[in-house]
């Protein structure tokens, strides 16, 4: 709520005495005020994953610097880190195909204030949410995908998130797969909705999947793209009780809520830096 | 609350015209309140479904002769129907191997009145759960179960379950797959509880898997049992967040937990005649 | 899904014996299929409540003559009742001050076909909703409200409200209390979101009295308005899990996501019909 | 999972620059490796609260030295602080009436090792548990309390825990309310089970309340005992939904589901020193 800045730092590395000691020496020395300091040891693959974050007034080192700064350390203990700060705002691309629920939502969390972030452009396979997109000042591009134009399109796609420095796409119920050359591009940094709680309902139609069941919960799961499909580290889950008397449409339409405030949720984690991927899975810095 | 004894009617027919007034007609005629009715039509198969529940004070029908008086309506709409009674007892068998926590809690339920039900025994294919049903007062049978030795201990099995008049046989962490011969003699007669949010993590060690695949949200469903393994009727599912802190162990705690209230919970719903399977699905009167 | 209209049919009265035959008989004879019965009977207050429809297709009394042809039978019950059809539209005006996420949300449903119903109209004490309404092509009335003038602007409204036969007020966070006079105008015809799991935190500031407080569980409450502040029969409430780290903004966030849904879901049960008051209650028919 | 012990240091002091790299800094310099490190800055009070575990093998420094060697960097901060070790197993006393639910649920939790305490003796008013707290071989003593013995009765308590060293008590729906004085002798050492979602329905009967509200969800809260009955610290709280058709037994029957889980949640929080009162709040270190 305050207005001041806070500078974010991720850190994974093998686990090993002295680590949270030197960090927060690190950020001491400095005459940073530690605010948040989160840490997760992973034992079965023995890392050392950490979420800190102080405020930048004060800090004696410029905010350029202190990456440079951290970096002896950060080989000391073989460390992959990362720098961010609260006022960075990442430039993200929204992807659609026809349905507007979760854009529709998306756009009004950035518009509120809620969703920290620029967003530069919605891409679609299909001209219907221009409008939409339009409500809210955001530029629309058309890129149009058949099997045979998709190399084509994807490239010309590639480009235009290069042009506009996009850090993030969030795929807000695209209809396309993105071929692997793609997802290569945007290593965790593609997040998408799957409309099933993971991994039940993998696949197309997980609607109709789940009503042929006869489950009597459904869910959704915001998780980031790999090449394997609906197979990505997962970020966030959602559930919702369901019955007998659901229809499949009923399922649609308690699902769209599930998917807006699951997929919603799943970007203001990682915009806030908050989501730290290893191997297949995900440690969220609550 | 009331003492008074309520007779409850489950039907199934082909959906047509007059259905709700031939039956509540029938009630009505023989001087009965209906307390309670409860229909649902599914639309894709046609198939009309009831529940409806009535005070046995006052109606004029000895209870022995309500079905024979029923007969008639049943057979010109094609129903498959059942009388019970609130004052019956179902006799139910519960099924363990060494793990506690949900006999515990079923003969808790039960002796506290909660689970309407005569408990003539536990059957196991261990010995460790004998002192728990003790305190209880419930008889312990112990069948060894080895892959030369099933066909004959299930025999056993059989004939101990029909000389006792069992009706339903609660699973309740048996670790045993039952032959198809003996799920064929209690058809949508056998409730098991799985310990994850079926279809996800099927088969063994649904935790183990579970922790895996990372998922935010784990879960269990009480399900009859059919010939195809985890793939029966589902009659009620929990689900319960876990995060990146979650041990295979912690998975495993927090899942004991769900698997007590939801297996409690579809045992409960069966005893009250709450539940009607059709397909592989069920409709559930709450 | 269906194109085909339904009639529904809303019953409260004193219980007895043939309720339902004489319901269901009456849809018989008329050559109706029930879709769907629902009943509950209040036994503390001996009251009947009944929900069913059928489908109008094929039913051989025009659709203006039901009523009239039930009205010996809600004679003989004493029986309030009320005919509806699906295919009518309520005509809705929703009431707002200066937050928008309840009106975006209403409107967007609306839009999508989830919420069926016209809504002629936004009221509003504040010009700042103005382009919101118009997105979506909805009249935006201002009626400013001071102490002073709060008489003459219910006035004005109410006339606006009745020239437009409005059926249903959605308060969606209107920061504004309703004189008695209004409210006897709209019984149990007012819908408003709590920002609170009513009772706890009634009045002003909940989020601020729920931080103060320190619970770990936030809600929202749908309930009708009475001349009671936040005492009206409650229709729906959500909840959210929150912790220490949740500042009042945090949770006032979070709300948000609660309030949002639990309003439509109020909204929506009541435009079906689904919802009977009765006291200080309601009974839902899901 | 493992057998290693972990050493627990709890602190909180008011918020000011290296104290994250003090802390750290000392368990670093005596060789431990820091396995969790939990942080919680309350902005409005100004008050730095944190939780951290450490592995004890390696540890240069002997357990009983700990605190000595912590209190120079205490004292320069100004901390309260707390040492514990993950061996040690709490001398826990529980206090029932006559509802066994919750007193079930604790004994088989802490007799399959998830609770890990040492239960020396379950207290009551009422003789009717004595059989139930034989079955887990606890001892059982009986203070009947009346209006004019309850002094007296409370100083044969206080003196009997005191006796037996009991640092903690749980109140498993115990029908007394406890002095001041006695909660005087156990600040923040009383955790309390309370059968609604506090602050709503605070005081007796609350599933009566809550019925006649008409509340379509209840709850259950675990919190500390202060002298202000209801309005303590609450550490832990759950929720249900519920409908129309749930009589007061209905409510009652759900919520001891709900008791059971959420007393079990906050005394394992307890016990595993993850709760740190502050004002009227609890900061959970999850």
């Amino acid at each position: 709520m305050s207005a001041s800045v806070t500078a974010v730092l991720l850190v994974s590395c093998p686990d090993q005495k002295g680590v949270v000691a030197a960090i927060s020496d690190f950020v001491f020395r400095n005459e940073g005020n530690i605010l948040d300091f989160d840490q997760h040891t992973d034992v079965e693959s023995n890392l050392f994953l950490a979420r800190l974050s102080w405020n930048v007034d004060g800090f004696t080192l410029p905010r350029t610097a202190i990456a440079d700064a951290f970096r002896p350390i950060a080989e000391r203990f073989s460390m992959w880190f990362e720098v961010r700060f609260s006022d960075e705002m990442p430039r993200v691309a929204i992807f659609v195909s026809k349905l507007d629920h979760c854009l529709q939502d998306l756009l009004w969390r950035w518009k509120s204030g809620e969703l920290r972030a620029e967003i530069p452009m919605v891409v679609s396979n299909h001209p219907d949410l221009r409008g939409l997109a339009g409500n809210f000042g955001v530029n629309y591009f058309v890129h149009t995908v058949t099997p045979a134009t998709k190399e084509k399109a994807e490239t010309a796609m590639l480009e235009r998130l290069r042009d506009e420095r996009v850090e993030l796409i969030v795929l807000a119920r695209y209809m396309q797969v993105l071929t692997d050359r793609f997802v290569a591009a945007f290593p965790n940094r593609v997040i998408n909705i799957h409309h099933s709680f993971l991994p039940a309902f993998a696949g197309a139609k997980p609607y109709h999947q789940a009503h042929e069941r006869g489950v009597k919960v459904i869910g959704a799961t915001g998780h980031y793209v790999t090449s394997d499909l609906d197979e990505g580290p997962i970020i966030e889950q959602g559930v919702a009780a369901v019955s007998h008397r659901d229809s499949v449409a009923d399922l649609v339409r308690k699902g769209r809520d599930l998917e807006k405030v699951v997929l919603a949720r799943a970007v203001t984690l990682h915009l806030q830096h908050r989501v730290l991927p290893y191997g297949n899975k995900t440690v969220v810095f609550e």
